[in-house]
């Protein structure tokens, strides 16, 4: 099987991100030949295309970069060079993978959510032709995933290697998914606000989202790197977890006070009842009768209710420890990296760089 | 890692189904466990445990039970011998995975088809507490699949080719099911029956239903017992299509005219306006005028129209044609049949005595 790269567009690019963008045409057309020998008539390979196009290449692309910046990071420190075109075409088509992966689990948690927008769009099952296929469309792009490694890495020596990489990963995520929607019950008569603690939510967040945004990037670039000592994976699972705690909290952050046209959606984590770091910093603080306030206006879909809500929290400051949060995260982070020996810093600094003080 | 296979009651069972079913707790408290191993909190591993037992064992299991007696026929017929109580207990542990794999695609079916009721209780989706929860239970029922095969298979040389097989076929069965979900659309203002072929059915079929409930068990089996040669997995798999659509045109012939009560569910096919092999023959010999019949009354919640449909039906004597179709269908199979030579004609033969002429 010849690989049709897209090397003198990724060679033309003269940023990560560009050459990042020039392998998903490839990689979405070879998949759609995958359904043409799949016997898949012509209808059903335009729905895939849309559906792909709509659903993958949207977002922030930070998690799909950051395999080629690690690939780039770990070449530099054993190979003192820099990649080759055909290396960042590779290591490109596994941040694919991630973002494949990440549109399965966006499109299916907005099923889930009953969210609005995504990407400063309708969200895909909202689509009035798409509704609930966007559950089986979002099956389809976690195939795809499987799909790719196999077309392009099937023959190497660590192909089993990433196979169960990504399971393991995808099953950490909907464990983390499963935490979170049982934390909530959106029938109940009255909310239950006693399950939204601190160790429940850290849970949530390194299963739900610090596997698959921070470890599984650094992972691949280790695998692809040769990396096999494992002490060098625990400690980049343990500082990955890490960052994706922070990198949560700050979301649950700009979910309540960033700008909808900025981060791409209206917050909603107050309606949703959602056990967001806020509610949680809330709740450790709170008066008997504050707690009151919570408790009556907390998950429910009335503006009136979401801005007692909000009154509360600013009350409570809970913008300034957010403040005080960032700084001191920052500080843990930069003391764990002291630790790191096996590995070149660099690749999580270059992690560090990206969400520090986002606004998106 | 020891495993602790139910050898004793699998010895005491005087059946495959019952022997099979003795493997079911195991592999449960097993996937409990490593939930326990992954920080899940009690609540969560509870919730899994009730979901598992709602969604995975209340079926026929015929599936499942298959892969046992494909793997008996083989070793009789490679090694004159039955099997071991421990070689049942490890093929159990591949039926299972499949009939975990179906869970996964029947909790998420019934609730992209608003189905009510499955296997004679509602569906999981259905309970109030569960609701779109359903949709992250179905993924983890998936990822047990995986979970389940590393760690009884990991280390035998044909886990890889276990792995991909079982990607493989679920990315086929949901291919099939974007055939079927795209060949509806809910919302028109006039239904489409023009994409009801008969070449387009039996693509849906193929891919939704053959390739994981005929195919996958044989697989398992030539896998588990060695056979290497291509042309023999070729073959099965052109005979286990064959079977699927004979199984599936029955399902759907039970859908209309089989006993709720003994099928387990109420059917609802033509409300729903599934491509069903019922409706494609309808097409197939209407006049105009019938024509016209199921433009206006197929596809819609609506007992009068329902009925309408249903004496169409009648009057095109529908029964007689599946009647004529299923004899044809049993001697076209036997005839395939009759060219095995690379495999033991048993193992086909098994699974046809299993659904010829079935009520359920």
């Amino acid at each position: 099987m010849t690989m049709a790269y897209p090397l003198a567009e990724i060679a033309k690019a003269d940023n990560d991100k560009d050459k990042f963008l020039a392998v998903y045409p490839m990689l979405r057309d070879e998949m759609l030949e995958h359904m043409k020998e799949n016997e898949m008539p012509d209808a059903a390979i335009e729905w895939c295309k849309t559906m792909m196009d709509y659903t993958v290449p949207g977002g922030k692309l930070n998690r799909g970069v950051t395999v080629v910046a690690v690939h780039r990071t770990l070449t530099k420190a054993n190979e003192d060079r820099d990649l080759t075109d055909l290396e960042v075409a590779k290591a490109a088509v596994l941040g694919w993978a991630i973002e494949f992966l990440q549109a399965f689990f966006l499109v299916a948690d907005d099923v889930m959510d009953a969210s609005k927008t995504r990407r400063g769009q309708p969200c895909w099952y909202k689509l009035p032709h798409v509704k609930n296929i966007a559950i089986n469309d979002s099956f389809l792009l976690e195939s795809y995933v499987f799909t790719m490694i196999k077309k392009h890495f099937g023959k190497e020596e660590f192909y089993l290697q990433l196979l169960e990489l990504f399971l393991q990963v995808i099953q950490q995520t909907e464990f983390g998914q499963l935490l979170d929607l049982t934390s909530q019950d959106e029938d109940a008569e009255e909310i239950d606000l006693t399950k939204f603690t601190l160790e429940r939510y850290q849970k949530i967040v390194k299963y739900k989202t610090a596997f698959y945004t921070f470890y599984l990037p650094v992972a691949i670039g280790m695998i692809t790197s040769r990396v096999t000592s494992d002490d060098a994976y625990d400690l980049a699972k343990d500082i990955c977890c890490q960052m994706g705690e922070y990198f949560q909290i700050q979301d649950d952050y700009l979910d309540c006070y960033g700008d909808p046209s900025v981060i791409g959606k209206v917050g909603t984590d107050i309606q949703d009842n959602k056990c967001s770091w806020l509610v949680v910093q809330a709740l450790d603080r709170v008066s008997d009768e504050q707690r009151k306030i919570l408790e009556d206006n907390y998950g429910q879909w009335d503006d009136e209710k979401v801005k007692k809500v909000k009154e509360l929290y600013a009350e409570l400051d809970i913008e300034k420890i957010f403040k005080d949060y960032e700084e001191q995260s920052y500080k843990n982070i930069q003391e764990a990296l002291d630790k790191v020996t096996l590995m070149p810093r660099d690749v999580f600094e270059l992690l560090l760089k990206k969400i520090y003080k986002r606004s998106k």
